[in-house]
């Protein structure tokens, strides 16, 4: 079809948002982008990018903006700064935040968009820079269906478990509930390793025992034999598991839920990086017991 | 062929005893039974099993003896009690201990049988009663390696995933390894369902989206669904649960490891016993936070 395509807006461009960016160029789309370190757009500028100085230019080029950037404090920065997206946008646009971000400002941002008839969706992903590279993420999407539905070609680009979850916040919810998994499960993969390595046994042949029956899971299966190599490698940063958890835990207390698991992985990882580990990848948790 | 095989014992009838001793049956081998409650023999002596009235004398008839009864305690009197099987096995009798028992025991078994020049192995068990029915059992042998090669057709009648790991105790030590990482991962999994309930999510499709990720385990796609079902009858009991954990706590100790994530299952689990549980399945742990 020679329908006339939307211009594309990127806002973050490291390792996930560079492949991801990459994706929607490749697709024919005009592509807007925008990163605080220039130098990280220089790939795609080459593939045909357009560079502009502030997330304002990027609101005014483009009808579709994705972002994915560090902190919650980012975001808010991007969006709501006075360079930001929401503050210079235009009625009709459809502003997609990726990042990993709190429940509660995605419901914000989702308001203060209404207020001036923009369409903004929380949509983070899961898959890491493997998945992004590869286009198939797992995007989990908050906000209005109708604005989902039209910006889903944009996701099946980059994905491809891409749920709507429902209302605005609920992307971050589900991403929440997905780090909340994945925390307590480290400190048993890296607990049963420590263990088995301390009563003396083949831990490799343990692992070949143990990771398809009960006790199996993604971390025993991908990231315990990292550890037995001792290779600390980040698939995934600790300071933004510990990001993730920070911002899991507030919006556990909003709900007056006991997270115990959440908090004891919280504490045992902030001791982590105080050790100098928070730029390793999560499996590094096994360095606790050292 | 028609070598001769050689006579089995079996002590310890519960849910997964039976199907177990009923494979060996099934493969012609003749069988002498024993059981604390006798009607829970009932069916493998209409099989055509054989009923003695203590370990004893399944000591004096079977050449090759398989127990799988409830606690250390039970473990120990079966063995070394008055009646038991080591204080009145014959030299070259092999005898397998498919409780999950403390690795402890289970070395202290194998020198007292070593003195009688009785064959000792530890060889635990994982599959539930799933497993034991459909004879695909994970089976953690600790013990002598031709010990464990000369009893190997029997374990291939319960099992598939059939593993030597080395010395006596070794095999309960691989079955604690295993309970270690699902303590922590049961946690995980409860609190991620309880968020994305008080987060107001469609708990479902949140399950949908997370399994096949990095949040994904065999806890995760086989025990959040009955959890989200109400349905909290017992593939694996709260109470056996908490029995592995205490062992595998008592045997961290021991090495002087902290475990800091099996810590705080087991206080939680006690918890739920407390409150009435310990005959519920161990996805009860949700119930923690109602």
């Amino acid at each position: 079809m020679a329908t006339l395509k939307p211009t594309v807006g990127f806002i973050g461009l490291g390792v996930m948002g560079n492949s991801m960016a990459s994706h929607i160029l490749d697709a024919g789309y005009s592509l807007f982008v925008y990163t605080r370190t220039k130098k990280k757009a220089e790939a795609l500028v080459q593939k045909g990018a357009t560079w502009v100085s502030s997330p304002k230019e990027i609101a005014l080029y483009a009808e579709i903006v994705i972002t994915i950037v560090g902190y919650p404090k980012d975001v808010e920065e991007v969006y709501l700064g006075s360079e930001g997206l929401i503050t210079n946008g235009k009625p009709g646009s459809y502003f997609i935040d990726m990042t990993t971000s709190s429940p509660s400002l995605a419901k914000k941002l989702f308001a203060e968009g209404n207020k001036k008839g923009i369409h903004v969706l929380d949509a983070p992903v899961s898959g890491g820079d493997i998945g992004a590279k590869e286009a198939r993420l797992a995007i989990m999407v908050g906000g209005n269906e109708a604005d989902y539905e039209a910006v889903l070609p944009i996701f099946q680009l980059m994905g491809k478990n891409i749920a709507y979850l429902g209302e605005a916040g609920n992307g971050q919810h589900t991403k929440m509930a997905n780090q909340i998994a994945i925390a307590s499960n480290m400190i048993g993969v890296c607990e049963a390793l420590v263990y088995a390595k301390h009563a003396g046994l083949d831990v490799e042949k343990v692992l070949a025992t143990i990771s398809t029956g009960a006790a199996g899971s993604f971390s025993l299966s991908n990231l315990a034999p990292r550890i037995v190599n001792g290779d600390y490698s980040p698939g995934f940063f600790i300071k933004h598991f510990i990001k993730d958890m920070v911002i899991a835990l507030s919006e556990a207390e909003k709900m007056g839920i006991e997270t115990p698991g959440l908090s004891l992985a919280l504490t045992m990882y902030k001791k982590l990086a105080a050790m100098g580990e928070e730029n390793s990848g999560t499996q590094a948790l096994y360095k606790y017991w050292q």
